[in-house]
């Protein structure tokens, strides 16, 4: 699997998801410094954790100078275009699926690879996912969106485990991260036009 | 020490951990893919954090699918039979309890066999018993309960250094995790009959 | 450069610290045991995420004894002393300046001692002398300070910059750590004394 050919991706969901941490930041009040750390832990943190867990020194979103740059850009555009940004909110949602289906691909090929375990390929997959979101959420003090509505979280894990049977071999390794890519899109779309929810488990009175 | 012997009080501390986060994941109305992650971090955080700290890769709570099971049980008993866990609250409390001082137990035991430091193993026995409900409380978005009351964490405390002592060989190996359990348990059950807390410290006016 | 020469430094930064963090935690009505781990956090929390990220194991911050210490007799004098804390408000923000800097610098010199990467050197830098602040207030469920407000995270910044100087060899390396400390808390000083802060993005209406 050649995931070089998909720097334009990772680079591309690194910005939007920049951009969500930068928006959520500049809604708190945060300042310059703050909105930029939020931006950064949103778009790397899943990453860094992934990696800090199957022990791969340093983490690679810390020595990505490319990400600063993409990051320190999504600052920019989130402080200068809001009312830019407002307009163009079904744009970034989709971009936003494109980078989270790729996310939880590259997650599951870079845990597998440095360790063939089945299980900890999907959950570090899913948390290269959706780890920045919920630190974002984690900083602002807010109980992580992630983790109470949207099909957000289930599409990644749709997107780790089609990368998983690619790993696996089951399906064509060349293919793989297009079809967890597409399908996660998909979903994530689908769920956001039909407002699709995982059910909250009824709390009994 | 055979801590073989003791799978069986792992995976009830591990389903009881996971039961205390579903709960209260429950009242906070997460989704079912919410619910499931604050089972897992509670039942699994503190290990994981430890495993990071002594380079233990990959941390031994990601890599355990006899854990996935228990959690998932936990996840579904919590949602199903609310009632029913309100009424069985003190056995489940002493069920807490007796995996408090497993937890700790474990904890230090193995930080000490990886890297002989007395300090390194007391810190890590305590966050392997008490830093899976803490993430659990950052996650819902509330100061850890462990920190503002209850003798939870002194239990923990007490747990670690009786295991500590059968590292040491102070007192005989095959005898301190049993001890470090039943003091533990003892200390904590107590506490919750006579409602001792630790004092908090008056704020002057 | 010889940082065990700046050992009483390191200390001293420890100390101040741990009190920020003693002082919030009595403030949210912790319990004995809960300013004490709070504090510890304030204090090496950004330390041990720095380990973590450079897989130097264990965390310095969790073997040492001294530490344990100092840290202690600052949760100590929080809670007894909170009167004089008040009127000796200007003098600790004085050492909490001068220990930002010692540890950013501290920070830069041992992740570039480890990894010889400039944004590592920078990134843990700058955790390490503001990490353990924001987990203080993750733990305290609020929005980090250093994330809202006050010239904070950028002196430590600027103290980060001067160090990797020093490791670079463009200034004198025996002199690096000298300027990032004095730098740092001056820059720091005076937006205290002429109440600087970084600008909040605008939220556009």
């Amino acid at each position: 699997m050649e995931f070089e050919v998909f720097s334009a991706i990772d680079l591309m969901g690194t910005f939007v998801f920049a951009l969500s941490g930068a928006v959520a930041a500049i809604d708190r009040k945060l300042d310059v410094f703050g909105v930029f750390v939020v931006a950064f832990v949103t778009a790397c943190g899943g990453g860094v954790i992934r990696d800090l867990c199957i022990g791969a020194f340093p983490p690679a979103g810390l020595i990505n100078i490319d990400y600063l740059g993409v990051i320190a850009l999504a600052g920019a555009l989130a402080a200068f275009f809001q009312h830019l940004l407002l307009r163009l909110a079904q744009p970034t949602l989709f971009f936003d699926a494109v980078g989270l289906g790729f996310f939880a691909a590259f997650g599951v090929h870079k845990a597998y690879a440095h360790l063939p375990n089945v299980e900890l390929a999907i959950v570090l997959g899913v948390i290269t996912a959706v780890g920045g979101g919920v630190i974002r959420d984690v900083l602002l003090s807010r109980v992580p969106v992630v983790l109470t509505k949207e099909i957000y979280a289930s599409a990644a894990l749709l997107g780790a485990v089609i990368q998983l049977l690619g790993e696996l071999q089951v399906i064509d390794q060349r293919f793989s991260p297009w079809a967890a890519i597409a399908l996660c899109t998909l979903v994530r779309m689908l769920s956001l036009k039909y407002q699709w929810n995982l059910p909250a488990i009824k709390k009994s009175s």
